[in-house]
């Protein structure tokens, strides 16, 4: 009797459960959403903290003792976010379920070796959840449009990649040659990394060529990546522009046909009731009869 | 007696200075306008000048005088909108209202601490007034639709950011750990400063990875950089093309229903009803009717 | 007698002149153009390669040498150009006249003073010139479109600017504050010129922020100017694209024009010859006669 | 006798090495293109490898030997390329031949000069090979429309350069003046450089103004270079848009007047010859007479 009872509330448990954690239509399900995000935020926070020196020194010990809060705090979510789905493994073995274990594994490898504890920072991965909460409210039609968009330029931009590597193994070569092996340019590697570095315009400076034909060939480089950053912008944006029109143009239609079905409805012929019409008819097309009322339609309006 | 005149001479003052200030339409308004502007611009010149050692040492007097006397008028401009206003709450609590307060209150209190003079810059949010007076001759417009594809676009360049940040943490945790704490990457937040600084394309190379797998990932970080600037661009490009292109299918629209609207009006065959004609036709095309409405039409348009 | 047989030879080599000098259409007329073109291009390089100390120290006689042949000719040119135009003082004010004299006077003007010299590479905006030549031929279409866009943006592009100058007023004064005028920050109009150099992604380096909330505001700041950079990108896009398709649709009016012209000529009223008729019309839209003709077209269409 | 025997087994060998190398449809045929590319990677790679000081050390006896089995591999390659082609001189000559032989030639010209080696890396370009395997299976059409954009935009690219370059020599020489040949702007044709450094937003810093003027105009150059990128980016998202567009309208409209063909097949009124009725009329919209062909046209369709 006592174990039938705590069975069903154990079902009720789970029901509930499943529906605070997985659900966000309710209250109690967007506040347990909005409070994991506050921790994960948190949890983030402190990883990054413990690795600057003057805050770990001053408050290494509060830091150690919150993380192990949340961590436990987040095996307890795993725990039941497992229990409480009726196919646990599509969870466990789904992207989030990866992340989240992955999560809090790291604090509890830190007994056995403490070089596991940066990795605890993919827990920021985790930060990715917040698209599924706010997925369901606003975002979800801005990020649709978005992905489509991405999808349909993806092999266009792998073949950009593509060339844009190609391109640099090439240039940073040359660079090698040219700057006979000094100024950084110490290997093709290092002379590649280099030619990346000036090709995305992003140019920190700590490779840079010296000689004059190394500098010409530099600012062929940095024309050719100023020029080129046009390709995939304008990929994105002709695709985005494309399936952001094809979805006007679906809405349009509808209501184009929706129109024309209004318009069609106006003539009905009075002797077999068909209401299918040309908008000029004069006989209808379903069994031959003079069209009356289209002609009292028309002089009505 | 004379309290009354004084009355009256003070509300034809207030209604003038509301002209003046507020109003952009009369000459001496508009002139109003470009001189506040002008000192606006000087003002803020002389904050930037007093910062450089080696012009404030000579200037510092001349500085500091044009300054007050700067303040004053700002002062006695911000009395005047005050009093000549008739909901002068409305001016006072709105945007441009609290700029111009903290623009004047830092010189006030500079007597009590140097401090806070550094913050008078803020009177440069001053110059944002340039949009209203502008705004009211040929900028609306321009405006207008800029502003429209930026707030279409906000949620997903919200998106987009969140998106960026979560990378940056996970690329830059990952740079921590694989240069080992060296050539900058001393801690988390360092390394995902650096990670924003390459992934923007800025790279100033304060910090900059000298092991070989460092400046792979770092080559990765730059392309996806490279890559992923393609979507603001994209969205703001695709908005703004939408938000244009519907302003001009609006008119194109309300001119086409104009004219069709003229052409409906000018024939009707009052013999057979019939309204499909050419506009210059004569005769009826349907019944071969002359069509007299028209000629009267035709002679009153 | 010998004076008027002079003069009549002066009119005929002015004429001769004019059309070398000034029109492309002619076989001497191009190669002149291309031989100028040539001339300019290397008297940029001398210009360029006298500041060189390695080069200028070997070749100092043979550049020197060089630029007076160069000059010499340009100042025939120059004098041709006046005496061969009927008009000479547009040719004098225009743009490219000014700048074809600013060309040769650093030369004549460097027996005064020699810094006047440096100032000679003014004649690289000859190279303008190109336009002229090419404008003719092939790149004119190529140019106009552009054009349109740009002047279409221009007052946008104005905006942007502004925009872009009053938040880099704020955020360099923030950044004067916040690094406490050190690491470079020594001044509000250098700490402007560092949130320029990090807001255009340009990043030198020379000037970066070492504290953390330093850091915190250079991070939003890159990612400002990373998004923003998507604004004149849009707007550029949009107005090019706008252009692009009115020429466009303006190309397709006119096809569209045409085939109802050639359409509505297929009905003749053989009656009164009127051709003015609607496609389904059954009498004249002219005279009120049966259209019969238009029978036999449908039946032998 | 054995010598007929034998040309026609080299007959025969010749084809079957023409399908495996040239042809990509047959199993064998994929495979060789994909081991061959698995190898020019390798190539490259081992390339890089032996200018890495560390690396070279240790395995330069390896790196050595596997580049020589390679490059035999690479030499077959290219006779049996020559060779079993009908024309083969078309190979040779072609951009493919010329690369193959490049490809592998340095490896050769070692024996006589150690500095021909690290051209070797050209052999890169035969990366650009994986365009022509898939090309002919999925990324063809992906790479038609892009390829169609960038050749309609190449011209303005060119005038977009050009204009680019001319801006650079004007603000370079400016900078050389204004900086007085100090900080690096030590000659006219490494201030050009500084100035393409910073206009395409690279930034290096190497080169960096330090007076107050130098800075005014770098802001310059820099907003000028943040914009003006707008250009290349509003060119190729326009033309890509248009390429793009122009091949959905022709699809669209093949679809479309395939549709009409199809209607109006359908339906002709033998009494009339109207041709304007509903797909699924019975009767005559224009004479109601029975529509007798279009039950006829039904059964057979």
């Amino acid at each position: 009797m006592i174990k039938k009872e705590f069975k069903e509330k154990y079902e009720l448990f789970k029901r509930l459960a499943y529906v605070i954690i997985y659900g966000t239509n309710t209250r109690l399900g967007r506040l347990f959403d909005l409070v994991l995000l506050a921790l994960i935020t948190v949890s983030v926070i402190m990883v990054m903290l413990e690795t600057v020196k003057g805050i770990d020194h001053r408050l290494h010990g509060l830091l150690v003792f919150m993380e192990w809060i949340i961590t436990v705090f987040f095996t307890i979510e795993y725990i039941l976010r497992i229990i409480s789905n009726k196919k646990p493994y599509r969870y466990i073995f789904s992207m989030y379920g990866i992340i989240d274990l992955i999560s809090i594994l790291p604090m509890y490898l830190s007994f056995i070796t403490p070089y596991t504890k940066a990795i605890s920072v993919v827990r920021a991965l985790r930060l990715l959840r917040i698209f599924r909460i706010l997925d369901l409210v606003t975002f979800m039609n801005q990020g649709e449009e978005l992905k489509m968009a991405l999808r349909a330029s993806r092999n266009k931009i792998i073949v950009f990649v593509y060339f844009v590597l190609v391109i640099s193994i090439l240039l940073g070569s040359l660079m090698y040659v040219i700057e006979k092996h000094q100024n950084g340019f110490t290997s093709i590697p290092r002379s590649i990394y280099w030619c990346i570095v000036t090709l995305t315009t992003v140019g920190y400076g700590d490779i840079s060529p010296s000689t004059t034909l190394g500098q010409l060939v530099a600012a062929v480089v940095m024309i050719l990546g100023y020029g080129i950053i046009a390709v995939p912008t304008g990929i994105v944006t002709a695709e985005y522009t494309k399936v952001s029109r094809a979805n006007i143009l679906k809405e349009e239609e509808m209501n184009y046909r929706e129109e024309i079905a209004q318009r069609e409805k106006k003539i009905i012929c009075n002797h077999c009731g068909n209401t299918q019409h040309l908008p000029d008819a004069k006989y209808c097309s379903e069994c031959g009869h003079l069209l009356i009322e289209k002609r009292i339609d028309a002089a009505q309006t």
